[in-house]
C-alpha cells in the first residue's frame, strides 16, 4: 500500500487543518479515511436519476441518510444546503458545491458556472467547498479564471477545497476520452498544480488509448494506473468517485485498489442512494469495512 | 392532494419569512395560496399582446386590476414599477422582475439580461424579486453567473426569490422541446438546486417525448407529471403559469391538477387581462374559488 | 381636530410609501392611525421595568402580545429581533430600533450609540427603523453624524425612519428640562428638519418654564402645546409616547389631545405590558376605541 | 389630441422633476413641450453630414444655434461637451449622450458602447442624459447590461434619462425593418418597461409589413400608428425624431401628427442645421409655432 | 461701486458655471445679482422664530413664498427638502444646506455637524450646496476635516459651494466678537482660501474693537469695512445676510452698502418671513429695486 500523506505535511493553514481534521477524524470511521455522499445529480442530470428510487429525490431523505450512514461529508448545491442542511447542521460535515450545470447543452465546450461562493459556505457552516473543473475543455480560460477566486477565498477563509477534476470537452474526446488513464492522470495533476486540497477523480481506464499521448499508449494495469493517479495528486488528498451505479463487487474492488494506491477515500452517490434505504446502509457498511483497513 | 410545505420548514431567514407570510397570508385569500399577475409581456412579446384588449397596455389599469382582483402580487419590470407602483404602493405586493428581453432575436442561445437588482427592489418596497432562468440554454454559463448575485442579494436582503424556470434554447428543442415533461421537470429541479424560494413553471406536457431522456420516454398522465414537477421543486414553492390565453375550462382544470399536486398557486397574465375588465375579475373569481379549496 | 397629512403628500419614495401604507392601513385599525409597542426598556432601563409583571421580561410574550393586541408595529433591538421575530414574522410590522444605551452612565452628554444598521433591518423584514436622537445634547455632533448614515440608508432602501426625538443633556436641564414645551417643540422640529418620516415625542409640559427661551415663557394650555408640537413636525407624522406607567384616565386624555392635534398615533410600552395579560389587552382596546375616531 | 401626462404623475424623484421642469418650463416655449437639437451625427455618420453646410461641423456654431433657436436642450457627446459647453453653460440645457458608435462596422449585431457616465453628466451640469438602445439586436444582452447601470445612476443622481429607442440588427431586418410600426411600437414599449423618462423614436411606417407579427400585418394609418406608439410609451414622455433631412411640409406634418398623438416634442438635427443659419432659425420658428398649440 | 467678478473669470468648471448661470441669470432679476431665502432657523433656533408669524413654521408656505418672491434660491435642510421641494422642483433653485445644529448646547466650541452630502443635493436637483463654517472655533480641526470632503465633492459634481462663514467660539468672543470687522473680514478670507464659490457673511461692525488685532483697532467706516470684506473674498462671490429682523431702512441701507462694495447679493430670512405674506413680498420688492441697480 502506498503511503497517504498525513494532515501535518499538507501545508494547510490552521482553518483548513481544523476542518479537515473534523472531516477525517471526528466523523465517519475517524481513522483518517472518508466516504462522501455527493448529491448534485438533480442539477447535473436532472430528476431522472431519482426514478429508480423515488424517495431519493427528496433532499431531506438524503441528508438524513448521510447522517445515518456515518458519512464524512455531504456535497450539495447552495439551494439544497439553504433549505435542508439546517435540520441536521453539524451532524454531518457540509461540502458546499460551488458550481454546477445542467446536462442539456453540449459538453463540447464544457464549463461549470459558479452559483455560490466561499463566504456563503462559511455562513452555512460548511467544512469544505467543492468545485468542478473540466480539465482540457476549450473553456479552460473561463474555468481557471472563476476557479482562481474560489481557491484564493478558500485559502483566506481556511476552508478545504475539493476539486472535482473531470476531463471533458471536444479535445478530450479526441484524445482517449474522459475516462482514459491519460486524461484522469492529467486531471489529478492539474488539480494538484492549481491548489486543490482534495481531488476527486473517476477511476482511470488504461485500455482507452485511442488518441492518447504516446507515453500512455501502452499496456497498464488498473492498479498501476490508479497508483499513478494518486501519485500525480501528490499532497492533494484523493477521492475516487463511483460514477454510475454498477455491480457491487466491481465497485468495491475498484475502491480497494484506490485505497491501496493511497487514496484518502471515496465519494459515492448513485451507487448508494439508487437502492432502497436499508440496502443503501448495507452497501455503505461494506465500504466502511474496506476503509477500516486503511487507517492513517 | 400532495402536501404543500409550510413556511416554517423552508429554511427561510426572517425577512424572507416575513415577506412570504405577507404575500401568502395577508393578501389574496390569505390561506397560504397565491395568484400572481405577471405583466412583463410588453417587453417579452411587445405591445401586440395588448391588441386584444387595448386598455391592457396601460400599466395603471393593470396595477389597479391587481388590487381589485385581490392578487397576491404583481410582477413588473423596473420601468413600470418606478412610474406606476407608487400610486398603489403597499396595496398589492410588488414582485420586481429583474431580467427580461425582447422576442426579436433568436432564442437558440436564450439569455434574459438583468436590468435591475435586488437593492432596487428593496427601495421600491417589493416583497419578492423575479428572475427568468433559461434552463438548458447554451448560455447557461452567463445565466448562472448573473443569477448568482441575484440569489445572494436576495438572501442578504431577506427578499424571496421567484425563479421563472423556463427550458429554452437549441438543445432543449432537440430534446422534447420547452413544454415536455422532461424539460419542465428538469427546470423545476434546477431552480430548486440553485436556491429559488418559489419556482414558476409551465404545465408539463408528457406527450412531448421526441428526443427526451429514456426515463421520460413512456406514458405519463398529466397529473402524474405535474405531481413529479412539484416534487422536484421540493422546498421551493411552485407556481403554475397560464401561458397564452386558452379556453377557461382547460385552463382551470390544469390549475386544479396543479393544486392537487401541491402547488402553492398560479401566475396568470394574458388569461386574465386579455379580456374586458369585468370578465377579468370573473375569471379571477373562478381561480379564487379553486384556491379556496387548498388552504395550508 | 387638526388635519393629519396623507401619505400622498409626504414626499415619500415608493418603498417608504409601500411600507407606511402597510403599517397604517394593513395593520391595527387600518384607518391611517397607529399604536406601536416599544420594547427596548430592557436595554434603556434594565430588567427593573419587568418586575411589576415578570412575564413581560420574556420577548416571546411581548411579540405575541403585539400580534394579539393588533398593534401596528413592535419596536425592538437587534438581539431580540434576531431571536424572537422569526416566529411571528410578517404578522406584526417590525420596527428595528437601531441605537440604544443603558441608563447607567450620566445623561449630561447623552448619546445613543448605533448597534445595527438599515440593511439589517431590511434583512429582518422590518417595515421601519427607529433612531433615538438626543436633541440639544452636547454630543449632538456625534449624534448627527451617525444619524446621517441612517437617514441616507433609510432613503436608499425605502424604509421609513422613526425618530425618537428626546431633548436631553446638561444644556436642556438648564433650559426647562426634557419635558418642557420649549424642548419638546424644538425636538419635533429638529427631527423634521433632519428628515424623520415619523417623529416620536413625549407629551409637552408647558408649565416647565424655568430657563426656557422667552417665546415659551408664558402660559400655554396642554392642547395648545401639543398642537404646536404636531405643527412643528409638519410632514413628519407624529407619535405621542406614553412614557412611564400612569393612571389610565390621564394617559388616555393626553392621547386624545394628541389625536386632536393631528398626531398619527401612539407608542405605548410600559403602560401596556406592566399589567397582566388580559388587562393589557383591555387597555389597548381603549386606545383603539380612541383611534377609531380619527381615521384619515 | 391625446393627453400628455403631467410631470406630477410620472413617478419622478425630486431631482428628475426639477430638471425636467427646467427643460420643459424654463426653456424653449416654456409650455411643457420641447425641441431638442441632437448633434452626435459626427460620430454616428462621420463628417459627411456636414458637407451640405460646412459650418455645421463646428460645434461652437451648433451650441450657439441651440441658444439662438431657443431649444430645450442640445444632445452632444462627452468630447464636444467638455470643450464647447462651458461657453454657454446654463444658457441651453445639456443632454449628455452617453453612448455612440461609428457607422463603419455592420449593424447586424448593433450595440452602442458607453463612453461617459451619469456622474460626468452631473459634473458638466447636464439636465439629462441620453442613451441609444438598439431594440431587438442580437447584442441585447450586452446592451441591457450597460444600460442597467446608466438607468440606476440616473435614478440615483436625479437626472432624467432619454432613451433613443432604435430597432436595429439582423432579426429586425427580417421582421419589417427598423422603421416598421411593429418595430417602433415595440421599441417605445421596451424603453418604457426599462425605465426611460423620455423616449425618442422615429416616425413609424405602417406600410412596412413584411415579416412583422400578425397583429401588425393589416392596414394602419400614420396617425393611428403614432398614437399607438405614444400609448406604448405610457408614462415615458415621447420625442419624435426628424431623421434625415426631408421636405419641410412632410416633416412638419409628421411633427403635427406626433403632437396630436400626445408626444411631448421633437428632436431635430439634420433638418435644422443642414441649411444656412437664417434658414435654420426660420425652420425652427415653424416648429415652435406648431408646439405653441400643444401646451400642457 | 466696486467691480463684481464675472462668471467667466471665477475658474469654475462647466457644471458650476452652468448652475451659477442658472441661479444668477435665469432666476430672480436675471441680471447677475441674487437674493436667497434661508430657512434653517427651525433647526438653528427652534420653532420660536416662527412665533411672530406662525404660518412661517410651515415649510410649504415658505417654499411657495420663494417662488412668488422671485428668489434666486432657497436654502433648506435635507428633511425639508425631501418633503417639500418636490412640489416646486425647478421653480426656484434649491440650495441644500448640508450641516446645521440646534442652539441648545454652548457655542464655545461651535461645530455644525453634517447631515447630508453633495450627492444627495444632486439627487434633489439642487443648484448649490451650503455649508456653515465656524471660523475661529476651537473645533476648527473637525470643521475643516468635514468641510474638505464637501468642497471636493462639490468640485467633482460641479455644484457651487456656498459657505456660511461665521466667526464663532470662545476665542472669537475674546477678540472683538462674532460681528467685528476683524472677525468678519477674517471669515470671508478663510472661506475664499478654502474654496468657497460664494461666501455668506454678516455685515461687519467696525466699532467692535475690544481685543481685535491691532490692524483693526482704529476707526473704519461701515462702507470701508464691507468693501474690505468683499475684497477679502476675492473670487468668491459675496452674499450679505440680514440676520435678525430689524428696521427696514437700516437693513436696506446696509444692503446698499454691500452692493456698492461689489457683493453679488443678499440672503434674507427672518427679515422676509417674520411679517405677513403681503408685507414679505413688499419688502422683497424693495430689495429687488436695489439689486436692479447693480447688474453685471
Amino acid at each position: 500500500m502506498a503511503t497517504r500523506p498525513s494532515l501535518k505535511e499538507l501545508g494547510l493553514n490552521t482553518g483548513k487543518k481544523a476542518r479537515l481534521h473534523r472531516i477525517l477524524h471526528k466523523h465517519g470511521l475517524g481513522n483518517g479515511t472518508a466516504i462522501f455522499l455527493p448529491y448534485d445529480q438533480g442539477l447535473e442530470h436532472g430528476p431522472r436519476d431519482f426514478f429508480e428510487n423515488p424517495v431519493s429525490g427528496d433532499p431531506r431523505y438524503i441528508v438524513k441518510l448521510a447522517v445515518e450512514g456515518g458519512f464524512n461529508g455531504i456535497a450539495i448545491q447552495i439551494g439544497i444546503a439553504e433549505k435542508f442542511y439546517w435540520d441536521y447542521a453539524g451532524e454531518v460535515p457540509l461540502v458546499l458545491k460551488l458550481n454546477g450545470k445542467t446536462e442539456v447543452p453540449s459538453d463540447s465546450e464544457a464549463l461549470s458556472p459558479l452559483h455560490a461562493d466561499v463566504a456563503e459556505a462559511v455562513r452555512l457552516g460548511a467544512d469544505a467547498v467543492g468545485y468542478t473543473m473540466y480539465v482540457g475543455s476549450p473553456a479552460q480560460g473561463a474555468d481557471f479564471e472563476q476557479y482562481r477566486k474560489v481557491r484564493a477565498d478558500a485559502e483566506r477563509y481556511g476552508i478545504p477545497l475539493i476539486v472535482w477534476a473531470y476531463p471533458r470537452g471536444s479535445a478530450i474526446e479526441g484524445k482517449g476520452g474522459k475516462d482514459s488513464f491519460y486524461a484522469i492522470d492529467y486531471a489529478a495533476r492539474t488539480a494538484s498544480e492549481l491548489g486543490a486540497d482534495i481531488v476527486k477523480v473517476n477511476f482511470p481506464n488504461p485500455t482507452k488509448r485511442e488518441g492518447v499521448k504516446k507515453e500512455y499508449d501502452r499496456e497498464f494495469g488498473e492498479q498501476e494506473a490508479v497508483d499513478a493517479v494518486v501519485r500525480s495528486a501528490n499532497r492533494s488528498l484523493v477521492l475516487l468517485s463511483g460514477g454510475e451505479k454498477a455491480g457491487d463487487d466491481g465497485v468495491i474492488e475498484k475502491a480497494r485498489m484506490s485505497m491501496e494506491a493511497g487514496a484518502t477515500g471515496l465519494i459515492f452517490g448513485r451507487n448508494v442512494w439508487q437502492r432502497d434505504h436499508d440496502e443503501s446502509l448495507k452497501f455503505v457498511e461494506k465500504l466502511r469495512d474496506l476503509l477500516a483497513k486503511y487507517p492513517s
